[in-house]
């Protein structure tokens, strides 16, 4: 198997050992080998070369159909055109100039029309700055300094997102958070009830979707006795739609599970891979925003808010989260009976345009990284741990190709991991 | 006068109408009208049509000749074809997708290549991603958690880059920096005799460019004996570049001074407004910063790395620092000239390609402010109270046409604010 990976990837490795030389770790991030996305190295590329629809082709030619969508910017297709042909035609006049352009009081009215919560809007560059705007804001506007955050919940890199005893954090980054567990109701009474009086805001996501861990939505009643306690004790409620905005519901993830948010942080759904993010809020939380000193060098330009402008204008006219929604659907449920043939119960959790998938059976997570890699190998392009995403260009034909490779797949998964079919 | 600015911004002020009810203060951060530019409101656009060159063209029509480079990243001139043919050229392969190009390989390393002290690169959106990074680096390298910063200086607007008592921000945010004075030796060896035990970082300009003060140069050997005490004393020496990078010197501005740094943050030059940031660092600190945590949705995305690798390219085949510093030397030996003919003593401090101005015999610094806006009114964009910024597409012909436009308002100055001729 190395010598054929090696054929395979031939030239993914040979950039992989350059790019060693110059990238600390190579690839950083979440896009690094292994680390990050956990599929065995021998199976997986590392550099792409283009990308178009719900298709990439990486450095040695090979094509992959993509459900990690560049873990989440990509909603309509890789290089939709509509997109592209208004992000050029604004990159024809000018991109990050001396003040904003138009576009950017167009794109605000657009996200404040098709934003339930959203009075107005607020642009940066990544989730993390209008995360941290957001609870910058919350303390501007009730004085009080602690977060409420969901043990799990991913926030952004910021220090104050990160955990205790990562490389960098300090004690002080981390002093005014406070931890619940999601959906647990009982335990967020208590905190407030000893805290109210220091708690600024309360910030999760519409539906818990950590990593290494199925993915839990909100249990019925959840949220609405969220948003009571939050209004009953001066907590400014902040939604993280980082990574679910748009994939639920086009009126925001809170509209789709039916409470009333002060605040949404947008990032990856808006832009279709152009580097944008929002903070949108209710009335009352504007001036706090004002007041918050925030900016950056390139949070005005143009370019990436005409393209996100093209890109909610299509997701409008497709119905776009519901059409993920029915596309997940359809692949989720052809995996779990994919998997059943060879004695395999598949979990899937969370929203099917945004699913999790995991092997319960098998607590070591090596029959995933199995699926994933046989995937890769194939040319479908699954990670083993981490959410997925879909995008409103996947077809049919890709959903049955997928359904093909994933059948070959888990037939390995079956002969290899004995764990895997003892679930039923 | 208020007749005349209505007229001549009528767009600008109807948008900005539009705006002010979904943006939270119509414009916000450093773009905002007033609040960051400090030019009388009257005089003043607001939003920007398009820019080619050293020249843009606001809402309304009016053409301007610009000194501030949207703060920084326009370096080759606003929609260099160059620059902006190789981002064209990636964008129809891809930008944000499941994995990096080979253009981060080959960014990385020209950027090794050009910057002296660069043996890795680290890729980002805004400088305040880096700046952070850097410090986080520090203190996963030393095993301390202090930063030593300069009063004044700028990182960005992380909380821990903000002062104490603006909206928002926490006592925990800023308790681990110490703030010292620009170009004190005695006061920094003070502070490293009682804290080198907890200081991780020491992160400086590498000069001093406050806004509302005169710009410091180093002092004769500051640098050196910077850079000695923090190797004595297991401090990481890391030089925010974001404002100053390849405004003084390719090789970088720690080159410029002659000193060796640990790390360097870089954002604004590298690519021509394309969004990207980037952290370069010595060997020594290589591991450090793959074992943060650190990463972004959009971080790895081609085509801004395309847009920076043409950059760079065109800033060596032009020599591009010395071109900005030689265009910046003429420009602001003649502002001064025609200041000195009104009897008005125009003092420039920091380096010519990034020139700060004032009229010291006015503390009121209304002076400036009347300067500002009437080389506004007559099409040159200068701001009054930040440093300004030289591109390389600046033309002797811009020159000529600003110092007549500056004549006429050194005289409106003149006429008006009599302190402004106080002061020889």
């Amino acid at each position: 198997m190395q010598a054929i990976a090696t054929e395979r990837y031939a030239r993914t490795r040979a950039l992989f050992e350059r790019g060693l030389k110059v990238i600390p770790g190579g690839i950083p991030g979440h896009l690094g080998p292994v680390q990050s996305q956990f599929i065995p190295v021998d199976s997986y590329l590392f550099y792409v070369e283009r990308a178009k629809g719900s298709r990439f082709w990486d450095v040695d030619g090979n094509e992959f159909i993509d459900y990690m969508c560049a873990f989440g910017p990509n909603v309509l297709g890789y290089n939709n055109e509509l997109v592209d042909q208004a992000a050029a035609r604004q990159s024809q006049l000018g991109n990050c100039m001396p003040m904003p352009g138009e576009i950017q009081v167009e794109l605000a009215e657009l996200l404040v029309e098709t934003i339930e919560i959203a009075d107005w809007a607020f642009f940066a560059k990544n989730g993390n700055d209008v995360t941290s705007l957001a609870v910058m804001a919350a303390r501007a506007h009730t004085g009080k300094t602690k977060t409420v955050l969901f043990k799990g919940g991913y926030h952004g890199v910021a220090p104050w997102t990160q955990k205790h005893g990562r490389p960098g954090i300090t004690r002080e980054d981390l002093a005014n958070n406070i931890y619940v567990k999601w959906n647990d109701l009982e335990g967020l009474e208590n905190v407030i009830r000893r805290q109210k009086d220091e708690i600024a805001c309360l910030m999760a996501t519409p539906y818990h979707h950590p990593i290494f861990e199925d993915n839990a939505l909100p249990a019925p009643g959840f949220w609405q006795e969220v948003e009571r306690l939050c209004r009953a004790n001066d907590i400014v409620l902040a939604v993280d739609d980082v990574r679910a905005g748009f994939r639920l519901d086009l009126a925001g993830s809170a509209h789709y599970f039916g409470f009333t948010p002060d605040l949404a942080a947008y990032c990856k759904a808006i832009g279709n891979g152009y580097a944008i993010s929002a903070l949108v809020g209710r009335d009352e939380l504007r001036s706090a925003v004002t007041d918050v000193f925030y900016t950056g060098s390139y949070w005005s330009s143009a370019v990436p808010m005409a393209a996100a402008a093209a890109t909610v204008r299509e997701l409008h006219r497709l119905d776009g989260a519901n059409l993920m929604l029915r596309l997940g659907s359809a692949l989720t449920e052809g995996l779990r009976e994919r998997a059943g043939d060879h004695g395999i119960r598949l979990r899937i959790s969370g929203a099917p345009s945004m699913f999790y998938m995991s092997i319960p059976s098998d607590d070591s997570l090596r029959s995933m990284q199995t699926f994933s890699s046989e995937c890769a190998r194939r040319g479908v392009f699954f990670t083993s741990h981490h959410n997925h995403f879909i995008n409103c260009s996947l077809t049919d034909d890709d959903i049955a190709r997928t359904l093909e490779v994933a059948d070959e797949a888990f037939d390995v998964v079956a002969k290899t991991h004995p764990k895997a079919t003892q679930g039923e």
